[in-house]
């Protein structure tokens, strides 16, 4: 009989006691891929005495974080706390203490990424996180080892689940913002506090790490320019399936012509047909590409219970069997040394624009005209009739524009907002044809 | 400065030279993720003095395998030539001589893939194998690594890009088979000889390769039941269209409620709008169903030099760091002792139906009273008026069915072939709704 593996769960929260199940109810199945036994020797919480349905005997339940750092027979933690503090404190006392350490908080690795990673480093230990982006998705392994081969040219994901659902089911009940995000709220797609996930933070900070991934730039999250779905009304749902689009919030990361690398979560429009359109509900999905690959698709649920114990389980076992330790290694995740690219590149493309303006003559032509002076040319406009409860005669105008570059937009946005005939700011989407 | 690994390449056809330009090319980049230079010492070749615009000098190729296979400095060899021998021969002498092996060979791994494992295990060598299936889709790490801690309940692919092409080309432009399948050599994505590609058969090798990974269980490809695309003609798209489908050739794995494993390799009617309906062109999809993580898809190119050189450049580096090896010991892959699931499971879905039968009184109630005798409800029928160019005045029937036993089915279209009015044989496929 080959010695078990012990480990801590610190956290029995949804992803925990999904971890400890999954380690329970598939210990044969789990126990053939790691090469021996993996056992939960303790699990650490907050308050032990809240009724918990996950197979633990209660002796192994309490409170403090050194109930595992401290114990000698415990290899690998699963720190499954959220937020920042205590979770920072606990990952450093478990470093510290010579834990391997599996996580699924993005948000902490996105603010406190390079100190602990180079803590974990300077103690031999290895700290593995394909829970912390788009859950079940394997898109850190892909981009870490199985894409290692390639330059990665870009990545475009949808990697809010609580976003996603609201948006794809705005658009498919026609229903309006807020009743959705109550909709989501009694299904359990979004929280009682959803700042978060529909402001964009979440998945900015699950950007971040992707970048470092696949780019070796460590980017700050909060500098990553960032627009949540609060803005997206049905009326712009309309104007987009017009064009044949729908909107989605997607996280983008692109290297420029001019090297530099170019990242933003805003929402979009992307084409009725393409992967990203046709990602609904709390699905997640990423789109890669490399320079030998080409275009690779990965979809599937990106949160929830036991698809994040799934990506949780897989790390622990990639852990106990020594591949983390070879990947954290080698491929200098988070490595302070690794080349930074500079942020702010200036990308391409196509543009939509959703004004209200004044119905009277020659503003269009004004407009048009602001736009052509900062070399931007139109594809199309589309001119709806007044809006029946607008007290002011405004008139809704979509102009979708060709290629241009993000800063000429921009600019000419900020230009076309200070018209009088415009009447309140402006919508500004990039628009994904591919 | 670390020392370099050096990698013989047997074959330098598509595939090695893809793989000899990315080493090349990406050198620093595959550097920084090996941590150390990984170096073409040797490429064996069958004929040395063919123009080729590969990276490497002269003094550099030969054609005896022992130049790899004996040279010490060598530690890992990427065997990249196709058919059965010499590749056997090949990969025995490499892995008799100490050397860790990376292959895209899906028919050698298919057909001998239990002798040469079990080699490589006695010699404490390691196989990496991603290229040979699905092409840069990391599929065979996403099975074995990344679900690794879930039971995989199904698994649905597109695993042949050129029979693909020609489904969704005839689909698309509204062509015959023949012309397709010309047009398909024009372009590169069939070759001279596309039986292996159109037949299923390589189809079918990926798929004993996966479900090995999955399952655990070794079927011999040969016994798994096969069905290629020659039978696919425009009318029965046309048929598949009206129900709201499309037709690919589509590998199927999947768990029964009796525990057994159900293979089989057929085209089958997709519905519009789902991932596999949607993978056109010499697209490669992978759709999985994991107990814990849900349903996981991907897309990508399966088939094409550098997509392929992506995957085998990856499992170089996956070699070279020391992960190939943990991962061949730990999974058991292809292990005799792993346990297999007995086949011919029998499942339960719709089927669609196409009968060509005379155009006579009581027709429609024999037939619609065999499959009533064998347990089977309609969904509907479509009887179209009769062919033009029929000279036995038949008119085709289309039928879909509720979901049913595929015993049942099978019994059932036997019976309904030995009408009377029955002319020529039916075409019977599979439905996949989700």
């Amino acid at each position: 009989m080959v010695e078990p593996v012990r480990v801590g769960v610190v956290g029995l929260g949804t992803v925990g006691s999904g971890v400890v199940r999954l380690l329970v109810e598939s210990a044969d199945h789990i126990t053939r891929h790691a090469g021996r036994p993996i056992i939960v020797e303790r699990a650490v919480v907050r308050d032990p005495a809240k009724p918990r349905s996950v197979h633990l005997p209660a002796d192994r339940i309490s409170t403090d974080i050194r109930d595992i750092s401290r114990d000698p027979s415990i290899s690998v933690a699963a720190l499954l706390v959220g937020g920042l503090e205590p979770a920072r404190s606990m990952m450093v006392e478990l470093l510290e203490q010579g834990k391997d350490v599996v996580t699924a908080n993005k948000a902490l690795l996105a603010e406190h990424g390079p100190e602990l990673f180079a803590l974990a480093r300077a103690r031999g230990r290895s700290i593995a996180f394909e829970a912390a982006v788009a859950g079940g998705i394997p898109i850190v392994a892909a981009i870490g080892e199985c894409l290692a081969a390639n330059r990665i040219e870009s990545i475009r994901g949808i990697l809010n689940g609580t976003s996603n659902f609201i948006l794809s089911t705005m658009e498919e009940d026609a229903a309006d913002y807020a009743e959705t995000l109550a909709l989501a709220q009694a299904k359990g797609y979004a929280e009682a506090d959803p700042s978060m996930d529909v402001d964009g933070t979440d998945a900015t900070q699950k950007l971040a790490i992707l970048a470092h991934l696949a780019f070796g730039a460590w980017v700050p999250w909060a500098d990553i320019p960032r627009t949540g779905i609060e803005q997206v009304d049905q009326s712009l749902m309309t104007c987009a399936a017009e064009l044949g689009y729908r909107i989605r919030l997607v996280a983008v990361a692109a290297r420029t012509a001019a090297g530099l690398l170019a990242l933003r979560v805003a929402p979009a429009l992307v084409r009725v047909g393409t992967p990203l359109a046709e990602t609904r509900g709390a699905y997640n999905a990423v789109s890669i590409v490399g320079d030998a690959v080409g275009p690779m698709f990965f979809h599937g649920l990106g949160a929830g219970q036991m698809p994040t114990a799934s990506a949780v389980v897989a790390d622990i076992i990639d852990t106990v069997v020594g591949r983390a330790a070879i990947t954290f290694r080698t491929t200098g995740v988070l490595d302070a040394d690794g080349q930074a690219s500079p942020m702010g590149g200036d990308t391409q493309g196509r543009h939509f624009l959703r004004l209200h303006v004044s119905d009277r003559p020659g503003v269009l032509a004004r407009i048009t005209g602001i736009l052509g002076e900062h070399g931007i040319s139109i594809a199309s406009v589309i001119q709806h009739d007044a809006d029946a409860d607008s007290a002011d005669a405004s008139v809704p105008l979509v102009i979708m524009t060709h290629r241009s570059a993000s800063t000429a937009i921009r600019a000419a946005v900020e230009a076309i907002d200070r018209c009088d005939a415009v009447r309140g700011p402006s919508v500004c989407l990039g628009v994904l044809d591919d």
